[in-house]
């Protein structure tokens, strides 16, 4: 980004305002939807823009920069305008997520770190919507930290999968950081730093009374763990101690089975609401294969799959450039990116989305990305088409839809001008989102695709700018 | 690991003395062996481990602590001792590469943090080197951070890459932090933003003649961008510049199919020696097909597949307990943790690794893992065997091999004794231990394995270990 920074800077363009397009091309873990996240992040980040003395001795010394470009960067501030989809919001392919307008070389500058901090968050809260969707209202629990992808990537994704509907998390730092619920259990080494497992149970029992749930796999589940964990609450019983959010944990072997086999043997002692928590290499598939197999357990504890989003780890949003001011005439002239392949061609000019909702069930009809300067009105008829497959048309009566503006302004002049909720408040408000897609766009394999359309006239301006290029052989 | 300190802070067993090994129990992506990395970021950790008034703060807050733990907390220090392999090294499965000798309150609290900080720099520095040996003395770039799982997983994973092998990276701030080699480019964004492609690459050749890598395939790579560049280049020529450090970059398409072409094109226009730099999607698998096809590529630029490990993202180091102290005696008790699953049966004991070489070609013959205090003699013979199939075994020649500790005192009373080398440094000191692996080792797929042996002395205590365990039902 610096080079070509100094290449705007150089060429004395670098005041040209622009409009660059944060958007991604396929929903992650062939889901349905995407979550977006990373909102509040991308803000600290824009409004810590700057570069320390630090910064510029090591530019300098690089050799690779003009000292009047790095005279520049020392009273660099971003000065532009940023509208963007609110975290928690459910999106769809193609639509910007982010709109940067700034001059070139402010708006090139940011491409990365926002392509970051959106692509990651985004990615983790659209995993965890799978798993907390395959647990079935059971909670969810974010265990990750330990195999995430460094110190951020468990912060700032455990933040991620609570706005993705996860109940809470065991990373204390983000508990602290976003005031999310946290959650601690023990592990093998308790059991194992104590002479038997019993001692160790009862040792736990007697410190946490009132979250005691004991982990039963160390040394043998059946034969070993469970018997000892309901001789534990048996006595807590006996000593008049009201159980309450206590249980166990299973942490390996057939999950199916063992859960099953535990139920039977708690229920039969008189503990039939103990939580039965699991947890393993969990992920949306298995939870919902052991849902399938009736598993008794009730609480899942979801780690490496979920901050990893194993089996499909980047997101694959890109920043493209979509229009420049023309001074002359103050309009925006649009930007193509061409390829041969279709879905890679960028969509043109200074745009928005309206999300289109059926006006009776409240759920999503379609998305429209539109120019932000065209108006409508629910009140007049609209007629859909498929940007692709023309012929595809749906018309709506007037007044059988609502229409919602997604993108909200961020920045302006440079100013910050929207504040981020609080991250249980987002979860509420992506756990609304969610009951606007229809169940077909919820399942985890071949789900139903929302449509995202274009709107007439940029759909006309799309295919003018496509039409105009030709090469000569 | 907050409750469990708790837990062991309140059963006044805190201060119990234990070793906790962190080691691992697969190489990620199939591979025959994985780089250990990530000691410099914690030791870092370590060094800087306590709780500020803030912190204590929120934890009161959470009313899950005791006052008195609370009160231990506000001057917490590590005060333990730690082993662990240096960055850059080759390891295998079921080594140690972190050995945490500590009381067990302030082992425990490590747990997350060390697997959190190891786990991701071993794995992308182990991906790291799978890409560079497909790139065959290629440079590998790496330009990864916009599509990392956060901005740790950009910056740290962009030091591993380095570690692993990676010529440089477009990670600025990596660059700045430890001294990496930092080289730009330009993207689609660059082309589109002037009003057509040559006048954008001429400003680029203007600007940046010293390195002057040209993105031929915005418009069209062989119909415009090729031709557009090797223009530019001719005119370069014109006046009089020194071409150096130029030539192209192809970012979609059928690389092999193109790079053939354009490096056609530039020969017959004389620039033979033009850099062919290739990206888009690119890992291991896709290099080494490519080089099979012969296509014409002598640069590499590896983004999303590398820095997050895509098919493998995560490294599944654990961290369990291996002894505990016996105060009456001043001798560790070894501890071990079963399982159904045999290679999930931990190896008890304070232990060390020796590794094995042939004298003659210096080729690891197998690792011995052993206890820190068996004494052996290069010049005495020694019998390998298979720890599972024990009628595998190997006698080596007194004076045939050589033997070299591989785990260094990191902290001694808490105290750092260890001074992490520059990242360039331990770059070199990786390529020199690939060179110790046999061919056969380092390929991409079936890789030949590299025997861990245990010592007698630790076989036999493991498996008395293992045979006092039993249930009576």
């Amino acid at each position: 980004e610096l080079t070509m920074m100094q290449g705007y800077f150089e060429t004395g363009s670098y005041k040209k305002q622009v409009v660059f397009d944060l958007f991604y091309r396929k929903n992650p873990s062939g889901n349905g939807y995407a979550i977006a996240a990373g909102l509040q992040q991308a803000i600290e980040y824009i409004r810590n823009l700057r570069f320390t003395e630090d910064d510029i001795a090591y530019l300098e010394g690089l050799g690779l920069f003009s000292a009047d470009f790095i005279d520049y960067l020392k009273d660099f501030r971003f000065t532009g305008e940023i509208y963007a989809i609110p975290e928690g919001t459910v999106v769809f392919p193609h639509e910007p997520l982010m709109r940067v307008k700034a001059p070139i070389v402010e708006a090139q500058l940011v491409e990365t770190a926002l392509l970051n901090i959106i692509n990651h968050q985004s990615l983790i809260a659209t995993k965890a919507a799978r798993v907390v969707w395959a647990a079935q209202g059971d909670p969810v629990m974010e265990f990750g930290l330990r195999r995430a992808q460094g110190p951020d990537a468990g912060t700032l994704g455990a933040r991620a999968t609570v706005i993705g509907g996860c109940w809470g998390t065991s990373n204390v730092l983000t508990g602290k950081l976003y005031e999310i619920p946290v959650k601690g259990t023990h592990s093998h080494s308790w059991v194992m730093s104590f002479p038997d497992e019993l001692t160790a149970f009862r040792e736990y029992a007697r410190l946490f009374p009132d979250a005691c749930l004991l982990l039963v796999d160390t040394y043998n589940t059946l034969e070993s763990g469970v018997p000892n964990a309901i001789k534990v609450f048996k006595e807590m019983q006996a000593k008049g101690i009201e159980l309450k959010n206590y249980g166990i944990r299973l942490d390996s072997g057939d999950l199916a089975y063992l859960s099953k086999q535990a139920k039977k043997m708690l229920d039969e002692a008189g503990f039939s609401d103990a939580v039965i928590s699991a947890s393993n290499d969990l992920d949306e598939t298995l939870i919902n294969s052991l849902k399938m197999q009736g598993a008794a357990i009730n609480s899942w504890g979801v780690g490496t799959n979920l901050i990893t989003s194993k089996d499909c780890p980047s997101f694959g949003g890109v920043y493209k450039l979509a229009a420049i001011l023309d001074k002359n005439t103050g309009k925006f002239i649009p930007k193509i990116k061409l390829s041969e392949n279709a879905e890679k061609i960028t969509n043109p000019g200074n745009k928005t989305i309206r999300r289109i909702y059926d006006k009776e069930n409240g759920k999503i009809i379609a998305d429209l990305i539109c120019l932000v300067d065209e108006i409508y009105d629910p009140d007049r008829s609209l007629l859909l088409f498929d940007p692709i497959e023309t012929w595809k048309k749906t018309h709506l009566a007037p007044g059988s839809y609502t229409m919602r503006e997604l993108m909200i302004p961020v920045f302006q002049n440079g100013k910050r001008v929207y504040d981020s909720p609080e991250v249980m408040d987002i979860q509420k408000y992506c756990k609304q989102e969610m009951s606007t897609l229809w169940e077909e766009s919820l399942r985890l394999e071949f789900p139903h695709r929302v449509h995202v359309d274009l709107s007439n006239e940029l759909w006309h301006m799309k295919n003018q700018l496509l039409d105009s290029y030709h090469y000569n052989r």
